[in-house]
């Protein structure tokens, strides 16, 4: 596998620098047939889009994907899609200190230490605009998924201290921090406030919820569906923990609370519960795909930070600029992305898993 | 990518059920010159016996590994290194209603809804007997790191409610469930005692930290070694959940909290804390990396459960026979062991970032 | 990819060295439903058997193949399926100057450079046993392969400079050189007393026809269809070219003359004529496919020949012992094995070409 | 692997249809440190433009490449390194019956059969402009390569019956046909005259020489530097046949004529002969790496062809418009790129084949 790639059969390979000349992602392995607009493809970077509201950065990011190959007559022709959106921002200016310093919490020194140098504008390869690639790429899968019968719900749970207490739906696209609760998002933007007002950041926990997954995507060991889910998830930018169902729950569970009975539903087979989060033994059982991803805060606060520079000296640090006080609500539509990603990859993978479906596909 | 494989450098393929001929792995990729001999992974594959105390299961499994291949006068060739245990324990038996019911929490469904049926005995693949192939590769991916300085430190962090308040190292191997803190393995078998009178089971959370791993290991996109890390643990059967570092608590925490300033100490740079457990951007920051994973309770209990059969006929089921009434002693060492496979392929594939180290391997 | 495993989808990793314990191979991908039987797999194992004839080594093999893993009540359950030989001729002996002396047209001196030492116990890794894996796993393909309608027929096409000129299939399995001519075969055996006589050895061409292979497998890039092929199949020991259709004549030829018109017969498309073996843009066309392998004569003689030992000293060095004169009969069914490994794979990552099949597969 | 890539370790995505927006390819894992400019790329893009003779075809393409990430302050920063080249002739245009014919020799036929319809402009994904991504990814491995003073020597050896019969390694780069022998080049231009008089085209063969690749790299199976090699050059469009070394020879050779001997030479390993084309037992053993491809007449030819349209129409078929008589000077430095892609991955692969390599890496 390369390193910038995921997915064996859906493959996505990301590339571009935040400040380098443009940002973009290669999908190799989409089916042909699929209508496939950029508009398709910019609702989805919409909604990772800075500036919609006064939590989010105010750079103006037109962020305009275009489609370079791979779609002909309004449809995917089955060889590689390739994606680009051009960095419109690129003025040059003076990184000072940045460019030698190493930023809490961010990827400076480990960059240093294993490239030996870095890009510094802006993060360079480690930059939150990395994402546009994946989020480019998770439009086209979810689009596919949509055809399938398979779609995605993803939301904010909690910002800081401030986690939502009922679910309406409707309300996800109605508040800046996509929360399925407006007064859970109006206490969320009071205690923001008071995180800008400390020069500080806050983190927060994101939930996906899929549906229409058919049962049987994953496999027995390594490839396990909640693995991949969270290799996916984990491979986001500020994410520190997943958890899939009940999740860390489990470990103070016992197992007749835990486990998930079956029963009999309108002649289908049922589960009674859904602990597990529609997983089990790392294959799909058919029931809500359930997945939490733990944020931590924006790394680039104005406080004066202690740290150092590439030459070993000792500084104290304040960020300026641009950044939002928390990432929580912009990642909302990376974590679907990645779901989605993981979920079509295991759903081609699972084409061949059984013989009698390959000599049926094969039949004329 | 094979679906029963791990790793794209240091790669290992297992295979084997519960109660087949054997099972066993192949480790492709170990590099040659490294002493090896069956003793070395007996060791670790010991460690996941059952029938160590009252709490693991009395089944008597020899577990005998036998190295097939890929040693020749005591050291690796660079060839693959075929393991294989026999299975002693295979006598024809009545598998009864297990064979025709879904077990809840177990993959008896989820296996028959992708393959059209399943070797029922045991578990077949889904069995923790899966685990001996993944622990007998980490045993021989454990020496090599071990030659590189890298150590690891696994252990019980809690079973059930009861959690550890002390940390001492020496006493992981002294108890049962592999705690570091006597008291809190006397009060976990007092609580297991209490789950068993209870026909039911109890989870917990499993610790590693891993040390001596030098900085730059992972990549800064999808190859993120905590992405990485979380797919290799996730993989694990009853593991619900995965964090790096401070994992779940970055959600409530601010980033001046959450942050790793950096300092000088003996003319080196080192991290004034280390909130987020040895990984930056993905690659490894040269400190400590620490991992839990989140295990959920045996799924095998005695009470009755409401389930279905294959044929759709709702049954009450009570599992009877020898089962653990929790995994999480016998799976520290799995733990161990994925998280050994993972630093390996890194530490493989980290070799070919810079073209200056590159040109020095290569110059005579 | 690891380094000993062949395809993305049918994945086939071997392990095993010529005087080791065993050797054998894990198939990781293979469908649930297969009926296999380890007579299945011996019937092709017995083809590469040495023995046969006075012409190939008079060795006694068993290679009685075990299936460990993947198969319950006589089907694959599409886990991984684990077969081994033992080797049951292992006596420790004297191997003389041959450890550490490098052997022309072996692979000896080049195993050393890489690893440092090497397993010099019959060419270790590098014998032509380590194609059991292979052809065990090609048995297995083979059959599945065969349930699609799918079928292979290959056969030696010449040995030194004897030709076939005239094609019997039925006379392919006759004669001791797997000829589909029995004149041939029978020069063929009076060119290698010769050979035998003057103590050397001959090399050969085999042939390889496949019948069956529905249009659109391959992919229009870096895995056309012939570039997996050729990897397939330059991947044994000793095949040192391969050609694809008319292969090197096409240098020689027109475009009025190679080109393959269409036609329409019986409502069909049709080709009039295949130049092109089979294969356009590295897609199968429906056509019969056709490949074949350059041999290189068998590099151990007994004659004298200049070489060197691993301590740099020169010395004349010849090889005694069992050694097939030709080894194109014994890899008849080697090359056969891997043209099934490949077409399998192409045709499982074939399956996810179209939406429009993907839709069908998932619909209810 | 993805289908469009090539390369486990330095690997290369490309894109792009020959009448769509773009081409291009991500690199993905070459290292951090070498220098990189759009001139260096250029040069290589320049050896495949049409337009420098009378026998290519007359397109103005400026194929001019820009570098779109990976590289910062004129070096690489080891990530993914993308690279693109606007189509700039794609003026809307009528593509008449080609659009629903099935041109003989081409892919048209099979990429309908393969995805059920296909971008008919100018051959769309299986156009001989996919190479572009080939070239410029090909120009970054050279240069990488060079620096660890491997080069390349590559040249038409033969025009339908014009072979070479000199080599003036100079003369290369002073005629049309990149052949090493200007006798042989006029011949080849008289026989070119008389294909275009006939309305026909001309295939040929050609060599390519690697010098400076050190003993060790390449795996002992189905990752031979071999079978590598042979999946690279066998995925160019045209190619039907691929050897090493003395290639389809050896099948008429005897043992003691083929085999490569050893001895002393300035106190180190020397072999006496070349039979093998600097490949043994599927690794490279310090000598010149020798490889030829066959490459097929071009299949656009003006004569009228008998063929069938998407309906099942007979028709008769004459193309017009720009094509090269022949493909084989184009194509010289096609073959050059996928061998330096093939041995950069083979030679990254290699560095975690001893341990005690290993442990010098990663010694401070």
């Amino acid at each position: 596998m390369n390193k910038s790639s995921f997915g064996s059969h859906f493959t996505v390979t990301t590339w571009g620098e935040s400040h380098g000349k443009a940002l973009g992602a290669v999908i190799d392995g989409c089916p042909a047939g699929l209508s496939l607009s950029e508009e398709d493809i910019q609702k989805f970077l919409d909604r990772r889009k800075p500036g919609q509201s006064r939590y989010t950065t105010a750079r103006k990011e037109g962020d305009l994907v275009e489609i370079l190959s791979g779609v002909f007559e309004g449809k995917t022709t089955g060889t590689p899609i390739s994606l680009m959106v051009r960095n419109t921002d690129q003025r040059s200016r003076d990184y000072g200190n940045i460019a030698y310093s190493y930023r809490p919490g961010h990827a400076d020194y480990t960059f240093d230490a294993k490239y030996g140098f870095r890009d510094y504008r802006g993060g360079g390869r480690s930059s939150g605009r990395e994402t546009i690639g994946r989020v480019a790429s998770g439009a086209v899968a979810s689009k596919l998924l949509a055809s399938l019968g398979i779609s995605f719900c993803t939301y904010t749970k909690s910002i800081g201290p401030v986690s939502i207490e009922n679910f309406s739906p409707e309300e996800i696209n109605n508040n800046a921090f996509y929360m399925p609760d407006a007064d859970a998002a109006a206490k969320a933007g009071t205690y923001l406030e008071k995180c800008m007002k400390n020069l500080d950041s806050a983190g927060g926990v994101i939930e996906c919820r899929i549906t229409g997954v058919p049962a049987g995507l994953g496999n027995p060991v390594f490839e396990k569906l909640d693995a991949m889910l969270s290799q996916a998830v984990m491979s986001i930018g500020a994410v520190k923990a997943v958890e899939i169902g009940d999740g860390i729950q489990v470990a103070h569970m016992n197992g007749s609370e835990d486990n998930d009975g079956f029963t009999i539903k309108d002649n289908m087979i049922n589960k009674t519960s859904n602990h597990a989060g529609g997983i089990m033994g790392g294959i799909s059982d058919g029931s809500e795909i359930i997945l939490r991803a733990y944020i931590k805060p924006t790394p680039s606060i104005s406080q004066p930070q202690q740290t150092v520079t590439s030459q070993g000296r000792q500084i104290s640090l304040e960020i300026h600029g641009r950044h939002d006080p928390v990432i929580v609500p912009r990642a909302v539509v990376v974590v679907e992305s990645m779901c989605a990603l993981a979920i079509t990859d295991a759903l081609f993978a699972n084409m061949t898993s059984r013989l009698d479906k390959i000599q049926k596909f094969y039949s004329k």
